[in-house]
């Protein structure tokens, strides 16, 4: 498999596509489609969880119900098996919390011409060190 | 290939080595080792880049000395052709600049029992919106 030219427009209607399902607590539950059962790693504020069972476990444990969200900036890079390297920078607001930073980065992997999740990192920007 | 176990302290080890090198002025070209001649990704502030020399190029127009950084958190995980794929957040103070917090996602890859750095995102958090 080679690059994929159409990266840019990919990893930006990915974002797009996941947030709104992931931001609408009725449908949340729905990302779970975007992991493999077995080949997708979450990293979520530092916990480690592999395969959709887990990964749907962690995002129906979550406690807030809507989210808020500004897209920062979203940057793609092509890679060479033919998927995309996703980050994406914003803010956030979970109910009635204080709005905060985040930073997710999502990998892309190409399978039966489709995409699927291998890789998500998420983190709150939370910077305690001056 | 497969699975590289040790990609915790490989992410952990990679991000104080590179930075050692890149925060300092007098060294901060050799960072251009850590590339590919043609490919590795690099995009620096949505500005986007390929290849070792153009890298090289891009690192050299930078026009601060001094780099003052603390790393907040550090996220790695492992890719299934036996690399490893980190995201760095933390604060960054250039010469006398006012300090900004910053993002980096790196994907190493395995290559003659070394790594090389295959995509590079770097981007200051800078948030216009509310």
């Amino acid at each position: 498999m080679s690059l994929n030219p159409q990266y840019e427009d990919i990893g930006k209607g990915f974002v797009q596509q996941y947030y709104a399902i992931f931001d609408d607590p009725a449908n949340r539950a729905n990302v779970v489609n975007f992991y493999s059962a077995t080949d997708s790693f979450m990293t979520f504020e530092g916990h480690q969880i592999q395969g959709a069972p887990k990964i749907l476990e962690k995002v129906q444990s979550l406690s807030f119900q809507k989210i808020t969200r500004v897209i920062t900036t979203v940057d793609s890079q092509p890679t060479f098996d033919g998927g995309v390297l996703i980050n994406v920078l914003g803010r956030l607001q979970c109910d009635e919390d204080p709005p905060h930073a985040f930073s997710q980065v999502f990998v892309l992997k190409a399978n039966a011409g489709t995409f699927f999740v291998a890789h998500d990192i998420f983190r709150l920007n939370i910077h305690n060190s001056a």
